[in-house]
């Protein structure tokens, strides 16, 4: 049912120097800042031969990691985005299986265009678990 | 520089109940524990179509990850692992950039049997960051 890891979110306090660290010192392909403010959040994707990273970055009053920067000053690993075929049903085996879904429940649409929903990290050993429909 | 993502490693309190959680609930394939004593650590594979996951659980009475488990007694995503042609040459890129590498700063062979070194959260915006040659 898992298929691939999408993204792996890392919430930054500074993003114009987190993504100068990633291009010029890592020596990454870097997207431009693109600000997304019905999430919240304004996004460097830093391009992977894999995957990708995304370096988030508060934006707006009711930013949804403005609560992890404030506990994590210095930015830390926010989620990780695993890609699933058929979300209401792998919805439904975390549901069956104990694991609660954040919000309502019901799949939302994400930064990507794409349905998403976030399994609470207190069912997923700490980690914030996004699931994304492809 | 910078290539694939080569893996995201999740630190766990109960490495068969998270194992199971990813097999059964997510139907993801997963790996049999490895005890790696050299490391400190007991490792869960789940492999993904593009990267891989490490599920961590510690082993041993020095292991790395039990001070993170004790100030997250839930579990957390741990660390994030990049994989470069030659490790040496963006060790010196990270330090010329002001970066700190963990320890002596020379690459150690990693539980991959490759070199590895880390990089300082702190200096990667409280992410910590390995490397790994490849």
């Amino acid at each position: 049912m898992l298929g691939r890891l999408n993204h792996v979110a890392l919430a930054v306090p500074d993003l114009a120097r987190a993504a100068r660290r990633y291009s010029e010192t890592l020596g990454a392909t870097v997207s431009e800042p693109q600000a997304l403010p019905e999430h919240g959040v304004t996004v460097v994707f830093v391009e992977l031969d894999n995957t990708k990273v995304e370096l988030l970055e508060p934006l707006g009053e009711a930013s949804p990691i403005a609560a992890f920067l404030a506990k994590n000053p210095k930015g830390g690993m926010h989620h990780i985005c695993y890609e699933v075929a058929d979300l209401k049903a792998a919805r439904d085996r975390m549901v069956a299986g104990g694991a609660r879904v954040l919000g309502d429940g019901e799949p939302k649409i994400g930064a990507h265009g794409r349905p998403v929903l976030f399994i609470h990290p207190g069912d997923m050993f700490g980690t914030l678990t996004e699931l994304e429909e492809v």
